[in-house]
Order: structure tokens, then C-alpha cells, then sequence
């Protein structure tokens, strides 16, 4: 099993670290932070300098995992092209095409494909992780023009080891798909929370479970829902849109007629096809030789819905919704 | 202990009427739905036709508790009005204004205040509910201008018999805070739920906790829903012009400057504002004679974000936010 080196030991980059070791890969890591670096420490975990923690990485022929927020990006590929610039390469941020772009003009021979875990929490810091934050989670795991399949391969076996499923996908397909799920949900957050807050202390007391659902990840850190959702400026902006024609179109509906029927019936009709891929309802199962000209099937394979659940010898298991 | 009338059986009433009989209280039901009746019946309540236990209630001076949807209420009141008029009344629906309007109207002998418990779940009917659902939760009583003291206390007695605790408020202060922290959430899961399926099956395989929690009431059942919301319209479109407002102007600093701390750091500080009420941090105890000119001293407490959490002989104790 190929060794892991993971630059930055925060909420992700910690939990990769414990989900590799515990998987049997070699691992080790480098931050910047002293807090994480000691949490890490205590934890049995080896921290070394971010010069030495690269090197090692030439030595061992390791996937280098960069797990630092996107304003640090450059500053880790520019000791990577100086300390390793042939490295295999991935990164766990939450945007997926800046960070391509970077990647490809600082170190253009990094055997390099993005990754991206949907999971979290509302807390940060190594504390905060686990070996289990990816059990049954989706990772992102980006094909591009220069990405080989064996650079694939490398980052969609860490996501398989932490005990996600990987969603095959172009860069740009990505984040305009995290703007509508991921970004976007955390400006409703907020902007619920606050429209509630404006409703006086008696609104806040007969809040319940609507209420504290659309605005749990409020409560995560604003510094860094500011680094994610800025970060995607270009897609949060279609995102916001469809929104605001939406809210502006029930609106319009309930000052006239007083209707609602029509937001809230495709409202509950798309709330329905989620729960339904999240049973894994109504999908077949099958096999993708992991062959170069294999990108391209599962990048639409991707598009439909679909997910590589497993990958032994170079057999890819996928499962993708029928119809 | 006075004994508890239900009318209708659904998720909300049938609760009601398993927690006041695991309270102590004599209670038994009607409904016009064969299916609630009978599994009302299977539980082992008592369940008769309306006019017989609306008559029981005469005889027993029971507490009648209306709890069917806003669009079944006036036929109900009719008949309390023709078999009951004098009942000891409240009801458990969503909206309070119109419903006070109704009472007053085609009740008025009734001694009646108007409860709603901020509780339920997205499934419906008598077989989802129980009698724990109401443990914990906020139970808004109403006072307006003709509630009597005695009356406000058989309503959140109980509430308080119910496991919730009470918050005292006006119709109209109510029917605006709701809107704010419960129709609007519903409304905003709805369009972020149709916003991500727009996106297609990629962004729905891509998405996690912030969407599954942003989108969960999209779930329930949208004529449940469209009732209750519809039934609001006013102060729901109060509270649907904030959300354009804000959603708007964090489009437009999102456009421009590309910043979203603002928007942000608002709704993070309201989150932490509903954090801290949950935990009662900062509250002070206190006790309030129940005469008929506490009513007005109530009333003040729930707009200060307070809750009666006991009554006993005459005196309640009350929990207010400090300062």
C-alpha cells in the first residue's frame, strides 16, 4: 500500500491521517499549526516539518494529500515543485477548478487529480476529526484534460481507504454542483438565522426542529464558510440566482393568488430523488477496466449519479441509478 | 385533574391525547378519520362520535382541545357551540389569529386560549404520533384581550401536563414569529431542495449533511404544509420580503466585492443567539401569581424570549432570558 503524506493536519487533513493509518497505509503529516501538530502528536502521529515531510515523500513514493484552506494553496505547491515537482499528487479543498488551475501551472508534473470529501463538522481542528468522518461519505475525485488514470487511481484508492465512495467528476462540474448543495445551503443558513433573529427573542424561543435544521451549519465557523464559499464565486453566483427567481416567484405566488402549492410540490419532489440515491434504490452494479480511455466513462458515469464503490486489481466496481 | 376532550387525532392530537392520559388525566377523542379512530382505538382509547363526546365534555367539564386542520375548524366549533358552549376550549393549529377571530366569533361563551406546540415530525396521522413528542418543546398559550386568567391556565396546564414547557404570547406576535421561524424554513427547504436537483444527479450524489439538513422538511407532506402556510399569509410575506431583502443584498456584495462576511457573521451570531436559548444559559427564575392582571406581565415575559415551566396552586415559575 502506498505511503500517505498529508500537508495540513486541521478537521479534514487530521481525520485523513487517522482514516489512512487505520486503513495500513504508512502516513505521516506537517502543519503549520502547532495546536494541530500537538493534538496530532498525542495521538500517536508522526509531524514533521513540511521540507522533511516532502522529502520523505521522494523517498517513499508517496501520495502527497494538500489539506490546507485555498488562500495556503500556493505556498505548499511551490515547496512541492522545488521538494518533489514529480509527485503523486491529491488535495481534500473544497473548490475543485482554482485548485487545478494551480496545480497545473506550479507543478505540471505532479501526478495530480483533485479530490474532494463531502463530510465535516461545524467544529475545526485536529480535535474536531476522525478515522470515521468518511465512512460512507461521498469524495469527489476530479478528471481533467491532463489527468492520467493512474494519478486517478492513487486519489480514488485514499477516498475507497478512508471508507467513502468516489463521485467521478470534471472540475468545473464539480463546484458548480457544490454551489447548489454545499455553498448555497450555507447562505440560507445564515440568512434564515438572521431572519429569524430579526423576529425578537419570542421568535427565537418557539424555534424548533425546522428552524434549527435550516440553520445548523450556521454554526460552523464563518471565517472558513467565507474561505469555501467566496472561493466559488462564479457558481455561487448561478446558485444564488436560481434561488432568488425562486423565492421571488413564491413570493409573487402568495401576494396574489396566496398559493404555494407549486414551490412546495417540486420542493418535495427533489427532497424525494435525494432520499431515494441516498438508499442506493433502483441502481445496477457493474465493472470499469481502469484503462486511460476509461476517464471519459466515468466522468459520465459521474454525471449520471453514479459511484465507484470498490477497486481491486484494475477493476473499478461501479454503481450508477437506472433510468 | 380536569378531565380531556380531543377533537381530531392526527399526529398532533393524538399525541396530545396519549400525554394528557399518561399524565393521570381522563381523556378520550373523536375524529372524522376511520383510520385515526381505529388506531386510537387499537392503543387502547377511548375514541366516540363527536356530539357524544362533546356532550361527555358538558358532563365532565372537561377541557376541549380543537385539533384538525384550520379548514375543519369552523364545523367544529359549530357543534361545540350547539352541545357546549360554555366549554373550557383550546386548540393545538398552527395559526392563532384566525383561529381566536373564529372562536370569538362563533364561540364566544367559550373559555378559551389558543395553544400550539412547536413539535412534530414529517410523517402524519394517529400511528406517528406519541406521547413523548411534546417533551421539551416550546407550547405557545395565547393571550389576547378577552382570554381570562383561569382560562390561559387550563391551556397550559396542559402544555405543561403535555411535558412541553409555555410560552405566553399575542395572537398576532405569535402568528409573525412563526412565520419567521418555521413557515419560512419550510419554504426555504423547499427551494433549496429544487435549486440542488436542478443541478442535476451529480449534485445530488455530492451532497451531505449541510444540504440533508437544509432541505429535511421538504420532506413532509406539502398539503400539510401548504395549509399551514397558506393559512399565514400575511405575516408570511412579511417574513418572505426579509429573505428577498437579504438574499439580495448578499447577491449583490457577492457580485461586486465578492464578499459574503457580512451575511455570514449575521447569521452565525443569530445561531449562537438560538444556542444559547436552548441551553437556558442566562436565565433568571422567577414565580408570577396567577391573577387576572398577570396575564399582561406574561405576556411581556414571552416577548422577552421567557417560558413558564411550573404551575402550582396559583403561583407559575417563569424562566427569562437576562438582560
Amino acid at each position: 500500500m502506498r505511503a500517505v503524506c498529508v500537508i495540513g493536519l486541521g478537521l479534514i487533513g487530521g481525520s485523513v491521517l487517522r482514516a489512512a493509518s487505520g486503513a495500513g497505509r504508512p502516513a505521516w503529516g506537517a502543519t503549520a499549526s502547532e495546536a494541530d501538530a500537538a493534538a496530532a502528536r498525542d495521538d500517536g502521529f508522526e509531524v514533521l516539518e513540511t521540507d522533511t515531510a516532502l522529502r520523505r515523500a521522494k523517498q517513499e513514493d508517496a501520495l502527497v494529500v494538500v489539506a490546507v484552506p485555498l488562500t495556503a494553496l500556493r505556498e505548499v505547491l511551490r515547496k512541492i515543485a522545488e521538494i518533489h515537482p514529480g509527485a503523486w499528487l491529491t488535495d481534500v479543498v473544497s473548490v475543485k477548478d482554482p485548485v487545478d488551475f494551480e496545480v497545473r501551472k506550479l507543478v505540471p508534473n505532479a501526478r495530480y487529480a483533485g479530490g474532494h470529501p463531502m463530510a465535516g463538522t461545524s467544529a475545526s481542528g485536529f480535535a474536531a476529526g476522525s478515522a470515521e468522518l468518511f465512512r460512507g461519505a461521498a469524495w469527489a475525485v476530479t478528471i481533467e484534460e491532463a489527468t492520467t488514470i493512474d494519478a486517478w487511481r492513487e486519489a480514488a484508492q485514499l477516498a475507497l481507504d478512508c471508507g467513502a465512495h468516489v463521485v467521478p467528476t470534471g472540475a468545473a462540474a464539480h463546484d458548480d454542483s457544490v454551489a447548489r448543495i454545499s455553498h448555497l445551503p450555507h447562505l440560507f443558513a445564515a440568512i434564515l438565522a438572521t431572519v429569524g433573529a430579526d423576529g425578537g427573542p419570542l421568535a427565537l424561543s418557539l424555534a424548533a426542529g425546522s428552524f434549527r435544521d435550516g440553520t445548523r451549519v450556521a454554526g460552523s465557523n464563518p471565517e472558513l464558510v467565507r474561505a469555501m464559499t467566496e472561493g466559488n464565486k462564479a457558481a455561487l453566483l448561478d446558485a444564488v440566482d436560481d434561488a432568488l427567481g425562486r423565492l421571488g416567484a413564491t413570493r409573487g405566488s402568495l401576494a396574489s393568488t396566496g398559493g404555494l402549492k407549486s414551490t412546495l410540490d417540486s420542493g418535495h419532489e427533489a427532497r424525494k430523488r435525494l432520499d431515494a440515491l441516498a438508499t442506493g434504490e433502483g441502481t445496477t452494479t457493474s465493472t470499469v477496466r481502469l484503462r486511460p480511455e476509461a476517464l471519459s466513462r466515468l466522468r459520465d458515469l459521474g454525471e449520471l449519479g453514479g459511484r465507484v464503490t470498490a477497486i481491486e486489481e484494475d477493476q473499478a466496481t461501479t454503481q450508477v441509478p437506472v433510468g
